[in-house]
């Protein structure tokens, strides 16, 4: 008897959830999903070891957030199956410490088995080589799958009924249709509204030929 | 006032989906899913070109379903970025169709910009080179993602209320969690329950650290 009752909450939430799809398009803020492929943050002091005293990061192309940017600066990663990763791009601007973000393809790849962390959380993370044209510096740790989340200014959080720290499920429609779940809610002033997905899990859904993004609770 | 109507049925469905996904547990035929890492099918005519006249596939190791094996016999493709991966592993028995399968994430590093097909169809693929220790060939087409799919036999379609073609959709709870939309169901006798997904979308839900699987309609 009690395998077959449903219970009421969930049946509200899947009529909420469904609802909210479709009533949310008409007012919802504009959506952008981004995937960040493989990249690197350095602090100014690891920028000099690698690139030489006193290098400064070059824009190479402004990032959909103000003020980020993906750099000119390349490196090579070298991971412990003596394999490595050429033209790592670095993203600007400089930070106070040093991470290195892949997706697992890439990691397993490099022989790393790196944990899903949020951007600085460097517990039980692998550490990796960086390879710069003015010298070779060791990470003792911080080599991570960043895990997915969505930027998103105090407006849209309100629009969402999410604050800071919350989390939000993402239905990506294509030809290979595919929903996310948990992405974590990063709501800071002037900021946009824009889901990062890595390369695995802008692969896996074909986010190059979506036709329809959905972020709901 | 239309556009605050839920349909009635969605929101049957809806609440079938729950309800089955919940009862379904205690009955279910054992679900395995497994990745598919690239790889590729050759003819007998094609393993001869690659490996010598005469050549036959040896058994490396047994997949899950019966009969069919990841053979000793790697070759190298080669794609138009003038880029390669070494390695690709041939599964056996020998095919009917020569036909090479990659995640996008390998598609995209070798140039290829493949569909999404079911084995066989080849339409608008591409064409790669691949070389064996014996020589080269070319492959005019078949370059593909394979879509992701769920074998099952007849008794297992009856459990899920599909026949071959239908489509399920897989749920995975893990570090990253994600739902899998319209795998294509593919019947056959003598067939054990088992999805097979790619490299980047095993990766994308961190497969490999799953806690929980559930298909349903």
């Amino acid at each position: 008897m009690s395998t077959t009752a449903l219970d009421r909450s969930l049946v509200q939430r899947l009529v909420r959830n469904a609802l909210s799809a479709r009533l949310g398009n008409g007012h919802a803020p504009k959506l952008v999903v981004n995937v960040s492929a493989r990249h690197c943050h350095v602090t100014p002091a690891d920028l000099e070891r690698l690139f030489g005293k006193g290098h400064q990061l070059t824009p190479y192309k402004w990032l959909y957030q103000d003020g980020f940017f993906a750099a000119e600066e390349l490196v090579t990663i070298i991971g412990p199956r003596h394999r490595m990763i050429p033209n790592l791009r670095i993203l600007g601007p400089c930070r106070d410490h040093s991470q290195v973000e892949l997706a697992f393809t890439d990691a397993i790849m490099l022989g790393l088995d790196v944990p899903v962390r949020r951007s600085g959380d460097h517990r039980d993370s692998p550490g990796c080589y960086l390879l710069g044209p003015a010298g070779m510096i060791e990470l003792p740790r911080g080599v991570i799958r960043h895990e997915r989340h969505v930027h998103m200014g105090p407006s849209d959080a309100d629009h969402y009924g999410v604050k800071n720290g919350d989390r939000l499920n993402l239905r990506i429609k294509s030809s290979c249709s595919a929903m996310f779940e948990d992405l974590l809610c990063r709501v800071a002033p002037a900021t946009k509204l824009e889901v990062h997905l890595d390369t695995d899990e802008g692969n896996a859904c074909d986010l190059a030929h979506a036709t329809h993004y959905e972020l709901f609770k």
